[in-house]
């Protein structure tokens, strides 16, 4: 039970408003300018630990360690795109000068940049209360493309959100961040006609609904919904014969991190007939129950591991003495292709299927008809047979692919992918984790014969002080 | 009355199935041998040229210099793409060593490129007959990302769909490529749970209507529809009085071209009251009547033109004796901010609407209301006092700013922007003409501690022969 009211239509339409007036002074701040507000950003949050670590603490059930090392990544996400910002890469410019010889008929002078599309909405995630939340990737990545950001709080630390909002908003110009609550708050947000994206981190069932609503809108808007994905983990026969225990190893600590309630959690195992794995995972220690974020969480794990341990195809492999100790099941390919809506179904929290196939060639078959992944893991080794078709499959169907690591512990980095086919995504191409997940807040536009005056700086002939990576004539150029 | 008859649902779905078998072939083809295929299917089209023009001028009123020149167009935009190909920096390659010093934690090795989404589906336009059409720039950059083809054709060209088909085919291999015909069989592939990315040109109706079934898929995937567009073009009280003959020349030029039938047509001008543009226009000579495209075109045309002759708060500056021949209507701002439905919305064929304001402050209350455009021109001086402002609410505004030119006749380049936010697009960061078009049909994947063996050839450490721009830990680095 919350203890913050919902925010009343009426602020939300002055949140809007505020956002909106903000959106071109934002946009106009020089890259140096806003970097220079991320970190600020950044030093606030860092300066504000010990007020803000025993709020998260108190609402989310998760322990100081993950939370101190979830806001350093935090802040460090801020200062990662300010960087990003001073190189000026992310705006893609590309400079064609007029060329009479042009072979499909005279070029004229075309020069194209990314700018911000203005007000976006995000609804933070409930796992990460600092790095997905108001001031975390989706946040900072807007806020760094030049678009003021109205974050709908997620329920399960709402005074956190106020708290870290606080911080946020003080570190900024007026109007470039708000914070609504309430689901009727971030439907109005998300449906007002001056808001233009949103991005999304939750449930399959929440963010497809949201999903709809922004396409049904009068204007469509992008929607970046990260929803849900059960990042299946290939093992083949080799791996499991030569290291199962260790596989087995490095498996529970993946799935029981932060008590499986991570979206990159392996929950799903494909591993032969009579594993060394699956005998390593019955015989083992497994870590004790952990209490999950909140109720609704906890509810929603019981009654998917229930479902789940309730299936006849299904038999308990490890299991502890409380419903909320992390659980081993395991079933079979066939199961698991007969039934995908029970046994391919993400189980939030510290549950892992293994599904045991008879033939190797069967990885081929799960792998080519899995649904849309976050994640896909090959636990194999390079001159596995398989190993070939079998990544390239798995690169249809998933954002990151992994190889002989566990998809826990999403590093963001410059390479870093956290997207892939719906519904792992609801926009197949982005990324909402790593530098790349700037690219979801701007679009293209070109200036076509303008005078070098009223083009923006990254696109002069003699930039100055803004110089940036650019495409000239075709040809990449350093600045 | 089209003699093609409609493709079956049996046939619809062996076209799929086909696409869907060919997909992993044509993915792991090197993109050289894609530049390869590209550059035959160029040769065959020209070599076909004599065959191909006959059927379009048949099918479609315009004239044979036109056609020529739009076939010499397509096939460049093919040989352009391989060109992309080759040098591949479309693939955003990322390359992040591992680094256990990095501040956020132990950096995995990751590596990220493009891949082909798989089979996509194309909506041909009508307007376009071969550079919109089957093998025109949708379908030139799916091919080119590695993405299989099916073509629904526009019903308004169907023998040279037909014919146009036969030659694409025959230089790609089997099942890259497919054509249907029949708006149920373009729903059926659009449907289709292997199709997995969408490309259209045409009406904001049709193309909402397509939109909306791409979004409410089982598994919705990317619709990338180019709807329509009024072109604005902000004409300032000093550059009419300056200038106001040579606008008016150049407005006729550009909004009769090809008969008022392109997407970027200028259909709004806004103008000083009293202008010498206006003058101009009422005194000077327009080109003869000319057909459309066919008769649902010329229909639609006929009714929004007379709609607008009909209006209350318009006027009649200048019209030929035929109902097709050019015209050129007035209004004042007021009345067009007053009736947005009417008076802002695109009329596809040969009428521009002048409207005329008493404040050179109410271009930017214009430019701040209209709707998502292609393009907004500004006919303008550098020391315009208002042109800074206006720049900047029409980059918000619009995918392609001009000044002091028209935006007719969008030149194929590596820095052209064609789209712009709803309802020009439907994804509003994309564009469908020039380079930047590849973009739309890749989508990046990240390998995390791969050996090298399994890499994609781009991102291993000696890439060879396929060395490509790279982003290698956050540095820029050519081949």
């Amino acid at each position: 039970m919350s203890l913050v009211q919902d925010t009343s239509p009426a602020q939300v339409d002055e949140t809007v408003a505020a956002a909106d007036r903000a959106a071109p002074g934002w946009a106009a701040r020089s890259r140096a300018e806003r970097a220079a507000s991320l970190r600020a950003v950044a030093d606030e949050l860092d300066r504000a630990a010990d007020d803000l670590v025993p709020i998260a603490i108190r609402e989310t059930h998760l322990g100081e360690p993950r939370l101190r090392g979830e806001l350093s990544r935090t802040t460090f996400q801020l200062r990662l795109l300010a960087e990003v910002l001073e190189e000026g890469a992310y705006l893609h410019a590309r400079v064609d000068h007029a060329d009479p010889a042009w072979p499909m008929g005279p070029r004229p002078d075309l020069r194209r940049t990314g700018i911000p599309y203005g007000p976006v909405v995000v609804f933070a995630a409930s796992n990460f209360p600092f790095a997905f939340s108001v001031a975390g990737g989706d946040t900072a990545s807007a806020l760094a493309a030049g678009c003021p950001v109205i974050v709908k709080a997620h329920p399960g630390h709402p005074a956190l959100s106020d708290a870290t909002a606080e911080v946020v908003t003080a570190a900024l110009p007026e109007g470039v961040f708000g914070l609504v609550h309430g689901d009727a708050a971030g439907v109005a947000v998300l449906t007002h006609p001056k808001v233009r994206a949103a991005a999304f981190t939750g449930s399959i069932r929440g963010g497809r609904a949201l999903f709809d609503m922004a396409a049904a809108r009068p204007e469509p808007i992008p929607f970046y919904g990260e929803l849900g994905s059960v990042n299946p983990v290939f093992v083949t026969a080799a791996a499991d014969a030569a290291r199962g225990e260790t596989v087995a190893e490095g498996l529970v600590g993946s799935f029981t991190l932060g008590a499986g309630q991570f979206c990159t959690k392996p929950g799903l195992v494909l591993a032969p007939r009579g594993s060394r794995l699956v005998a390593a995972l019955a015989g083992g220690a497994l870590p004790p129950a952990a209490p999950l974020l909140n109720d609704r969480i906890t509810d929603a794990y019981l009654h998917g591991r229930q479902r789940l341990r309730d299936h006849p195809d299904v038999r308990v492999v490890a299991e502890g003495p409380d419903p909320l100790s992390p659980s081993v099941f395991a079933t079979t390919v066939t199961a698991l292709l007969a039934d995908r809506e029970v046994l391919q179904e993400e189980c939030f929290g510290p549950t892992v299927l293994v599904a045991e196939y008879d033939e190797e060639s069967q990885l081929l078959e799960v792998a080519g008809t899995v649904a849309g992944q976050l994640t896909a893991s090959l636990v194999a080794d390079e001159d596995d047979p398989l190993a070939g078709e079998l990544t390239a499959v798995l690169a249809t169907k998933a954002g990151r692919l992994l190889w002989n690591q566990w998809p826990t512990g999403v590093s963001v980095t410059h390479a870093q992918q956290h997207g892939g086919p719906y519904p792992a995504t609801t926009a197949v191409g982005t990324t909402s984790v790593g530098t790349a997940a700037i690219d979801r807040f701007t679009r293209p536009v070109a200036y076509q014969g303008f005078p070098q005056t009223l083009l923006p700086a990254e696109l002069r002939e003699d930039p100055a002080s803004s110089r940036v990576p650019r495409t000239v004539d075709g040809k990449q150029e350093q600045p």
